[in-house]
């Protein structure tokens, strides 16, 4: 349908007011059950159409679309007022509710056995022609509908995702207060810790020269609460990073946060389940399983190259070193010579990939460091591939049996270090998987991942540092390592994981001066530095700090998965670009010379090249 | 009770994990229902007394405290570890519930009547001696209370606080779900507009030069939600004000945010009734009016000298400006030739004030700008006063008549211009009703103000301003005056009292651009300047905006007076001192140069003298 020329906006006498008319129904509310009644309704024009000497207005509001019809037979006035509407112009309607004749019922609507006759009409205001259409499934720019985003919030299915998270988050409170949890709001104007991402810093006008950050998370605060004696915290809290942003970054986001007192994790895990459980079921109706599968660190890599694998589907990773140690083809020869891996999924199904596919599965390996990719077609004439010849046939059916390889199935081997072993073909799964259509959307799978080690060692600053944060506890056994081989300390910590994304992540925290004291030695800090910090929390743990241990959920990141979005941006009522701008208001922006001055700060632009 | 000397905190192995032991009851569940029950506490040790080879252990949790006793009989080595007890330890009993003799019941405590006979005892953590006792009423500086914010809000009041502010928040949600609202999040990173308080700056890294503004408030994205036809949202919303701090004002603050499309006035404050009287309910079993009484700004004004005035109790203020118009008092007809007025309160029963006392109230009333302060006793000998010679029989008599004095009644009279005598006798008439205990502290007076002007006139910037905020709409009737005599518009707005004090305020909303256009041009912006600060919000008003309005509450201020207490810092669970420090985590605090200069700026503080 065109869309109708401008209106001229400064007609304001054309403008009526809702006196007199109070809205009775929302437009989805009506069904035949209302037949004959005089109802009112408000909303804007989603499509309007001469026909036959009447007028048909598709009204919509928050919750659906009707039929309304302007006849002149009905209501003179409200016809001629009728003509003038154009699309998007707010209405207020009075009329009658009548089922529709048999043919003229549109199975395809909510409402579409009725229609309201309407006698009386007011136009509460006019409209523009919108820069894109106010329906679902449009192809425009994401940045025309950043900037008019309101107009990109009246679209049905935008709508419809800010209610499922006004859903999901109102489930989380519910749930969460039943099992006697407190919200408590901690501040957004807080310390600035340079452990973890970049923080957003905010001068202070009354301390000059001082700068407050925002909170990259609630971490210490809810653990002052746990050494507040408040037992079980939580908060659907915002939080900020200053870091460089992908799809599925914003600079600010929200998470639930939780934690509690007196408790170990096997206490949190099984809470977290009922959780989930109830936050899916009111959020989309869906049914999740009273327990979720749990793998450890060590195992997820091993089996799906992953610490967040999706378990839709199979395809894992099998360790052939054992196998082709020796085997006499120098590729492989050579890297497990240097403490590497030979590892392979097994594409069942895909021997007759295209070789130009398998080309081009190594470029894409090569993305995640891998330095070559082979391959091995079971045909039925036998096994296809230029490596197949370097090996024993004893060497092959070892092979054969590991990777459960029938006739018709795809090997895709790679070599090299774990690290890169992991990565190139824990990707490459996923990357099968969806290419042959393995995932299925409609799918939940959860798992619980466990044993995560405490410290991984970072190459560039040559410097073990902490993979959840530095609170976390390590497990009672590893303690004794803390002084000595960090590396082999596993931590008390504990990630969910949905369909491959990471849901949410937790841990047991340190709730001992001591310990906490070496976990801060051993990630680099002196003992000034650690005073310095985080003093006020090793002294807070001094004063009879309960055990205690906690999890956050990207509440972001959870909707948009229910809502089965591919991007946040499609969550987040106003949601900022990569840039980090809000196209709609301009921000960031520049501010006066009065403002900086106030705030004892300049302006370094200038003087950078 | 004597603090315990500092437990050697590094003893380590004395710290028990709580392995083996699962909570089942908090303390205060505990009554004689569980009689010969075993039950496991965890807790801490709030008191701890040594009798007749018994220890006694007041152990404390969120839910209150229950009495635990350890007898070498029953456990020897549980009564050993008790033996080692401090105050504030952290502890895990396992024990059995006993009826108390009745010698031994404590009416004072919620499970006085039981007790729980010790017979395993974990020590989960130990516990140097707090800086202050972990008790209710404490009178220690506020500034320690603060840094040891911790082990402040473990006391059971300040606890008690917080889950009043958890239940208080929680009745919200609840009620505006029912009511079909949905919770929106804002951004917190958004856009500086000068108009209203001073912003809090947060320079962008990847923008240069440029800057966010933490909101003053969500106003305008509520107002854009509208626009996108959400119809109805709240938020519970942290905003920031960069202002100096008096006592009940803090740099970040929570309000509870709404915004309602198609509907008028009196729709919302309907809704509104319902929903305090339904979050005192919930909150603190109170019952509220179904509807409260309501006021013009301009009868506020004149009977009580505020717009916020305390309904609790009477002592009006009388307009007698009519009756000593030429009485020949030369003060008198000075000030009312001028313009001004003279109105009196009537302190009932107070004509033997002393007479120190009523030169005392002379100088309270110069705090408020007036130069002086008549009286008129109406005592047994008649009327005692420096200033009734000068006035006719006929005069006193009407004077008499209109402020319904009697015998032992004290007139107190202020002659000025009418801001000055609506501040002046509005303020001594709080002070005379506090002096002589009019005011009822368990009494709920709710008042909606209506009826606003829409701008004051600014003396010092010499413009007018929006006495709301510029988005406000002007009543119907009142548009015209727009361009021409902006002092005579009323607003669309109304503001919720309780007590005196103000707990929100709202309006119906400008939602149309030439309006909106005018407004601004009232308030001294240039169409260029209100372009730049605007512009999206003109822009959006051309798109099918639908008549709205809203009403924020300060949720602060709200739980502050249903808590019974005289700052908001006590029911903020991390609060921030009057010089905007937190005195805990010492923010804000110094930052690197590196941080610094990622953000383009430079610290201005080294210049300044």
């Amino acid at each position: 349908m065109a869309q109708i020329e401008t209106a001229d906006y400064e007609t304001i006498s054309a403008i009526d007011t809702m006196q007199g008319l109070k809205r009775t129904h929302a437009c989805n509310d009506l069904n035949q059950d209302h037949t004959g009644q005089e109802v009112i309704l408000c909303g804007w024009v989603s499509r309007r159409r001469d026909h036959g000497g009447l007028i048909f207005i598709d009204l919509r509001d928050r919750s659906g679309i009707v039929q309304v019809v302007f006849s002149s037979d009905v209501n003179k006035d409200a016809f001629v007022k009728a003509e003038m509407v154009r699309n998007e112009y707010v209405l207020a309607v009075r009329g009658t509710v009548k089922v529709r004749s048999e043919g003229t019922i549109n199975p395809n609507m909510d409402t579409g056995t009725i229609e309201v006759y309407g006698s009386e009409l007011k136009i509460l205001n006019m409209a523009k022609t919108s820069p894109f259409y106010i329906q679902d499934n449009i192809e425009v720019d994401e940045i025309l509908r950043l900037k008019y985003r309101y107009l990109d919030l009246r679209r049905p299915e935008m709508q419809k995702d800010l209610m499922l998270r006004h859903r999901v988050a109102k489930s989380m409170r519910d749930f969460l207060d039943q099992h006697r949890f407190l919200e408590v709001e901690t501040p957004i104007l807080t310390k600035s810790s340079p452990e973890g991402a970049r923080d957003y810093l905010v001068p202070s006008r009354v301390n000059p020269g001082k700068f407050y950050a925002l909170p990259q998370s609630p971490q210490i605060y809810k653990q002052l609460l746990m050494v507040a004696g408040m037992e079980r915290y939580f908060q659907i809290a915002r939080c900020f990073r200053d870091e460089d942003l992908r799809a599925d970054r914003q600079p600010e986001f929200t998470q639930l946060d939780i934690e509690m007192s007196f408790i170990d994790r096997e206490d949190i895990i099984s809470l977290m389940e009922q959780m989930v459980a109830h936050i899916f079921k009111e959020g989309i109706g869906a049914e999740v399983p009273a327990s979720f599968v749990r793998l450890s660190y060590d195992e997820a890599m091993a089996r799906y190259g992953s610490d967040k694998p999706d378990l839709r589907f199979g395809m894992e990773l099998v360790d052939l070193s054992g196998i082709f140690k020796d085997s006499g083809f120098k590729v492989f020869d050579t890297v497990l010579a240097n403490g590497g891996q030979v590892k392979a999924i097994n594409v069942k199904g895909y021997a007759n990939a295209p070789r130009r596919e398998l080309d081009g599965l190594v470029d894409y390996v090569a993305t995640y460091g891998a330095k070559g990719l082979a391959w091995i077609c079971y045909t039925d004439e036998g096994l296809k591939s230029p490596i197949t010849k370097f090996f024993s046939e004893d060497t092959i059916s070892k092979m054969t049996a590991l990777t459960q390889a029938e006739t018709g199935d795809l090997l895709l081997f790679v070599a090299d270090k774990p690290k890169v072993v992991a990565a190139a073909l824990g990707q490459l799964r996923l990357e099968m998987g969806r290419r042959l259509n393995l995932i299925d959307p409609d799918k939940l799978t959860f798992l619980w991942v466990i044993d995560f080690p405490m410290f991984e060692y970072d190459e560039e600053d040559k410097r073990w540092v902490a993979m959840h944060h530095p609170f976390t506890s390590p497990r009672d056994e590893d303690v004794q390592y803390l002084g000595n081989d960090p590396g082999k300390i596993k931590a008390k910590a504990y990630d969910l994981v949905l369909n491959g994304i990471e849901l949410g992540g937790g841990s047991i925290r340190i709730y001992n001066r001591s310990i906490q004291e070496k976990v801060f030695t051993a990630i680099g800090l002196t003992p000034e530095e650690a005073i310095d910090k985080f003093g006020y929390l090793l002294e807070a743990f001094e004063y009879g700090t309960p055990p205690h241990g906690g999890i956050a959920f990207g509440l972001d990141r959870l909707v948009m998965l229910m809502a089965k979005r591919a991007s946040i941006r499609d969550v987040i009522a106003f949601p900022k670009t990569q840039s980090a701008s809000d196209m709609m208001m301009q921000a960031p922006s520049e501010v006066g010379p009065r403002q900086l001055k106030e705030l004892f700060i300049k302006s370094d632009v200038v003087t950078k090249k």
